[in-house]
């Protein structure tokens, strides 16, 4: 067999024992937080027929899908035409988002599941878009979504998983949010309700490129400038999130649809505030969120701290399911980015000192007689359900003790004939160089009380 | 959009919150012992190069690999001649195993690693092989390995990862163990030391076929009669391990490398026997397992009490890594088979109950005004670590404890006008009917006191 270098396609990631235990102890803050508001976990295939993934993310979009070739003789039966054909050639593709393999599976086992449907599902996606820093081909997503129920209780509820996880995880961040129907009023009150998508897009740009370049944009999108003048106090609202609501009131309040949206969002402010959630929340009329199957509410969060996109974002969607021939079925979702929330815990130093830490403990072998001793101390500290080990060879303790430095091993435990002569084991400190006699009896309890 | 009845590829699975939950039981479970070895974990991308995975699996394995289609324009610069190799189309492929991506990694990032380097990895494969019942195109492996050290302790230690796992799940298991040293030794013995693979995939067969055709299969594989004859004590030997260890140095202890395994074997057995360890171990001469890179003890675990194939197995390997360029780096590792454990916890029963349940406590929903205390309760029950909710919506009494039966909530929350009151929750106990009048301040404890 020839030699290889071997290496990872590129925009994809291996990650490390350090890495992944960071990692987990996101995912792991993620669902604990999801599991205490009633969410259950749902997993889907990495594998879908492309028949449910094209069309869905745009031209954009189906580009991107990676796509799986037929197995076995792929060719045989195809002209030379056909083969030229990615779609006579693949018939799966790897999942984009957890989105659309979520309203797939709402409308395959709607028979089973109990309605409202409350899930969450962590996965990998797949996109061949360009690498480049901060954007993967492999990624997670971490998604949590209420279908089922139009109850702005289940809006109130992401707020409150929102204000839970980026406590947990010590991340200080703002929630802004925005609603579609008071876009869509905006658009109807400036005599462009047909253009509310093309709106909706160019605002959302107004923190990356100015409110200049915005009305430039409109403009090029044939919005007038009677209709841009009156976009423009809208744009430049201030004051609480009850003062803009009012205003706002005043200048769309001839649109139904856009004050079906205002009373949303001053039911959501309402439990919100009665709750105490302690979350800042900024209604932010610029925020308007790509997706275009959003149809109420939407949030997006970023770190008050930390240079960085959003780290978590979502809406009401009203027919999500409806693309796979279940109408009518509303549904409330977020999406947290651990790939960029690993980014801000790294660059704020926000790992707990613990996390890196694999083993706890790490017996020196000093030879077969000691190590006896050391093997059933082992079996005693795994009872209590502390990491530890053995350094598998008796090779010199230089060499052990650089294996527990590496390794970031808290703790070394040493049984030579003098400590198995007293019943006794050195436990050495590795950071300050401590050194304790701890009788055999009492390590377990020692490590845990440390 | 056209209408889609949605569907997923043949060969992959939805799982749905409960078989989720399930599964996340066993996966925490193994993932909780790994742990507490001192195992950290790694994750390896889905995709890797085909160049990676070609030529690893054998003939039959390269046709089983998931090939990706290169992105953008596949075709453009080749002929229709090229078109028909999936080589000149497809550059990446989905992971077949986890060992492969594990051997690629530890060679690629030799550098950074520190030896022996113990990593447990938990992610699915993809084999594009015929799905049956059992046989899934997508499925999990939970594998666990050390590399970069020969010392036997390694195997005792997977040997107490494998009676921790399944003593916590609560399924009784034989551990069979042989070593591939031992198995060229016979191969020696009896003439054939150039067959030792062919002999030792006839034998592997034992069991499936019975005696008799296994002979057959000698012959069939050009092992002469006289070393058939020679063969056949060494398959019927029986006692304990230590009497078949005996009786084999009588037979096969002119062969070097088989006396270094029956020396492997009896240090390991030994460790067990002093460690106490209490899981059932046998040394069975028939088991041989298919993958050709092992060099020295095999394992493979069976459930006692349940029909089933193999649930765990694994060995030794000397020269994994030698494959990518880096010679002489010994491993041992087993891997746990997710799906068949799960089959067997639920054929004999063993999930326990709370495992099945996403949501400890539902609050009724019986409008504005009891809603807002329902609301302060349950952040009460969160911060305590409960899982709960309200149903979002105030419905129909019996719609709101249909959906506490479909999703098995333990608790149902009620807190009416009379309650309210009373400052006091009432608690019905689905199974039993009974119910209990809780004062607000000592909800949390009351459900976790159940």
């Amino acid at each position: 067999m020839a030699m290889q270098k071997p290496s990872i396609p590129k925009g994809t990631r291996d990650f490390s024992p350090s890495e992944m235990m960071r990692r987990n102890y996101i995912f792991d803050s993620i669902r604990q937080v999801f599991r205490t508001f009633g969410f259950a976990p749902l997993e889907t295939p990495a594998m879908e027929n492309l028949s449910t993934l094209l069309g869905k993310y745009g031209d954009e979009g189906d580009k991107l899908l990676f796509k799986i070739l037929n197995s076995g003789d792929y060719g045989s039966a195809l002209s030379d035409e056909e083969l030229r054909q990615a779609s006579k050639i693949c018939e799966k593709g790897l999942r984009y988002d957890l989105t659309v393999p979520f309203a797939r599976y709402v409308v395959q086992h709607r028979a089973e599941i109990a309605l409202p449907f409350k899930r969450y599902q962590i996965q990998p996606v797949w996109r061949a878009d360009r690498p480049q820093k901060g954007r993967y081909r492999e990624f997670y997503q971490c998604d949590v979504d209420v279908v089922g129920s139009r109850s702005l209780l289940n809006e109130v509820e992401l707020i409150e998983i929102v204000e839970r996880v980026f406590r947990k995880l010590g991340i200080s961040v703002t929630l802004r949010m925005n609603n579609r129907k008071i876009l869509y009023g905006i658009a109807e009150t400036i005599g462009h309700a047909d253009k509310m998508m093309e709106i909706t897009i160019a605002i959302d740009k107004l923190e990356k490129i100015g409110l200049e370049n915005v009305k430039a944009e409109l403009r090029e999108r044939e919005i007038d400038d009677a209709a841009i003048e009156k976009l423009q106090p809208i744009l430049e609202l201030s004051g609480t999130n009850s003062e803009k609501l009012s205003r706002l009131r005043e200048i769309i309040g001839a649109s139904e649809t856009g004050l079906k949206g205002i009373g949303e969002m001053e039911t959501i402010f309402g439990y919100v505030e009665r709750l105490g959630i302690e979350l800042p929340i900024e209604l932010d009329l610029s925020l308007a969120r790509g997706l275009n199957y959003y149809t109420g509410a939407i949030f997006e969060v970023k770190a008050n701290d930390f240079a960085i996109g959003s780290i978590c974002g979502g809406g009401r969607y009203d027919d999500l399911t409806g693309i796979f021939g279940m109408p009518d079925t509303s549904g409330v979702g977020i999406s947290f980015g651990a790939d960029r929330i690993y980014d801000v815990m790294v660059g704020l130093k926000l790992f707990p000192e613990e996390v890196d830490c694999a083993t706890s403990v790490l017996f020196v072998n000093l030879g077969a007689e000691e190590e006896a001793a050391a093997l059933g101390l082992l079996r005693t500290l795994r009872d209590a359900g502390i990491a530890a080990e053995i350094y598998p060879e008796n090779a010199r303790m230089k060499k052990q003790m650089e294996y527990a430095d590496r390794r970031a091993i808290p703790y070394v435990a040493i049984v030579g004939s003098d400590e198995l002569a007293a019943r006794e084991v050195t436990v050495k400190e590795m950071r300050s160089g401590e050194q304790s006699r701890v009788p055999f009896g009492r390590l377990a309890e020692f490590i845990a009380g440390k």
